[in-house]
Formats: structure tokens, C-alpha cells, sequence
């Protein structure tokens, strides 16, 4: 795009980068960020840029973390007895949104698969084990998504679990609420017919 | 957001000055970058950065530009006796994608507009007349907005051209291309049947 100012170009293609933003998002971005939120686009720089070099993984949960040990895993108020394994730090962030769970984390940054080459050493499983090993753990919720590859991971977890004397358990299935059965998809409908629970 | 790190939250928080961006795409832009785009966002930032600060408005045309004058007013090969007048930036871009045009650009940053402060000294029309004055001129193109208050504009800086013995010329108004009469608004209907052109 010829607009004049070549670095404004710049700005316009490097906001590509985005997830979801193509040409004339970017467009729109870069125009309002100039002509009304100077400020707080400068803001959002600096943020990112010390996002970007300063944010690794914690040590102990694999959590994004700009310290060697992350906010949740330091928190000596949670509960060390109860170990939550999710997928990624969105699953993450979902649970501490959604729930009252008060226990700790273990994120493997992926889930079994191994034709795109992620097995047990880069999910960080040996990790894993070596905490299920210190003995403090009681129960490893199983909390990997829903789908074939995170199921097999969960069975995999599971059967680490038992083998270090832990209760493995897994999130429940069904219908979601507020949900019509209409428009279930029909292998969640079988799945929440065939768990379904005596009402006391 | 409770996610085990400050810096992340502090990430998503800044992101939202983007326009169209709240808090669930924010997290999934920061997760983006973090998991998968580590380079290119820290171009981002830099890039953000250095136009958030050098970025200024061109001495002649009021375009956004990082020189004193921008990369179209210092072009020597655009025909220095056409001027389009557009609202802002985005206007230029679009006519600079859309169209040959080849002559050069005053941006007006605004519209005129009294109940909100903007009056021709915030247009800069100062430094326009001065420009009408220098003689090269031969046609001005008023391309603002075709609604109320770009109307009025045009208007009023028709009368500036006239005075300096310029021909002023508006955007031609009508049906769009490939559009249906059916979906067409009112006002534009009449207002294309009113100005019908003679088929040769």
C-alpha cells in the first residue's frame, strides 16, 4: 500500500502477525492506534516486547512464566495434594476462570501425538513423573481436551497415575448446560445417556 | 485473570487497545505470540514503538508521515496541478488502492464540525489556502465522506477554490457496481435517477 509513510507500512504488515488480523484489520489498527490511543499503543510495545523476551515456561508446571517458578506453583495457600494436567495455559486460564479449583497445575504444552513428533519427552513427562514421585499428590485430574489425541493422552496419564499410587480422574461428559438435546451432536447424547446418574 | 504469570496479564490488558479487541481475543492473541510467534512479535514491538513515536503528520499535506514531508508530496513525478482533499488517512489509502490517481493529496484530519471544535483552523485549511495560492493547482478533488458534515465541507472548500480560481470537483454519486436497485438505499436511488447520464 502506498500511504505515504513507509513505516506505517511497516506497522500494518507486522500486525499480520495477529491471529485472526489480515490486511485491512491491520489497516484499522494501525490508523486508530495513531490518530486516537498513542499512549497506549506505546504501552502496548513496550508490554509486548518485554512479553516476548522475558515470558519462558515454570520449572515445575511448564506454565508460561516470566519467573523460574510461576504464581500459582509459589502460592503455598494451594492445595499440593490435588494436580490438575491440561493441554495448554489456556485450558488453564478456562479452569481458573470457571471454577473454584484450588490445587496446583501440570501444563504439557501439547498432547500425545506422535506423527507430528510430540511423545512423552516433549509433553515433559519425565517431569510429571518425577512430581508424582515426591508422594504429595493424592489425585491427577485429567483434564486434556475431549478430542481422540487427548484422550489417549489422559489414558496414558492415567496409567502413570496408578502407577505411582495416584487416583486418576477425568472430567465428566454430557450435555452442556443450558443446552436443547436437539441440538446435541449424537455421540455426546450416547455418551451422556449411557453415564447417566440415579436422581436422589 | 489469575494465569501464573503478571507479565501475561499485563499483555492482555494492553492488547485491548486495539480496536474490535476484548478480553477473549486479547488471551488468544498473547497465547498466539507466545506459543508460536515469538520472533515476529517482537517485531511487532519495535515496529510499534518507533512509529507510536516518529510518526507525525507531513508539513505540506498533513498525511501521517515520519519525514517532514511524506514519500507522495516529495515524489516528483505526481502531477503538481491535481490536489484531492480527503477526511483522513484511510480515505488516502483507499483512493491510492482503488484508483490511478497520480496527482498529490491534502488531509484534512476531520470534517468541519462546530458543535465538536473542529473549525477550518483545526483542518489546517491555513495551510491549504496557502497552497491554493501558490499558482500550480488546476483542479481540486473533494473526496470527503458523502455524508451531512462532508457535504458541508466539500462545500465550503468549493468556495476556497473558487476564490483562488480553481475548478473544484466533487465524487460522482450513484448506484454502486454490481449492486442490486432493489437493495439500494433511497437517497442514493433518487439521487442516481436525478443525475442519469446520456448513453452514447
Amino acid at each position: 500500500m502506498s500511504s505515504g509513510s513507509p513505516l506505517l507500512a511497516d506497522l500494518i504488515e507486522a500486525l499480520r502477525c495477529l491471529p485472526g488480523v489480515g490486511g485491512k484489520s491491520a489497516q484499522r489498527m494501525a490508523f486508530h492506534l495513531l490518530e486516537r490511543e498513542r499512549e497506549r499503543g506505546l504501552k502496548l510495545a513496550d508490554t509486548l516486547h518485554e512479553a516476548m523476551q522475558r515470558i519462558g515456561h515454570c520449572t515445575r508446571c511448564r506454565n508460561f512464566s516470566e519467573e523460574p517458578m510461576c504464581t500459582i506453583c509459589s502460592n503455598a495457600s494451594r492445595d499440593r495434594h490435588l494436580l490438575c494436567v491440561v493441554e495448554s495455559p489456556v485450558d488453564l486460564a478456562a479452569i481458573e476462570q470457571a471454577t473454584g479449583y484450588r490445587g496446583q497445575y501440570f501444563v504439557l504444552m501439547g498432547r500425545l501425538s506422535p506423527l507430528d513428533g510430540l511423545g512423552p519427552q516433549e509433553l515433559g513427562l519425565d517431569l510429571l513423573s518425577e512430581r508424582l514421585g515426591e508422594g504429595e499428590i493424592e489425585e491427577m485430574i485429567l483434564a486434556t481436551n475431549p478430542t481422540v489425541e487427548g484422550e489417549a493422552t489422559a489414558h496414558y496419564l492415567a496409567q502413570l497415575a496408578r502407577a505411582a499410587g495416584i487416583k486418576p480422574t477425568r472430567l465428566a461428559h454430557g450435555v452442556p448446560l443450558g443446552g436443547e438435546l436437539e441440538y446435541v451432536d449424537r455421540g455426546t447424547l450416547a455418551h451422556a445417556f449411557g453415564s447417566r446418574l440415579s436422581v436422589d
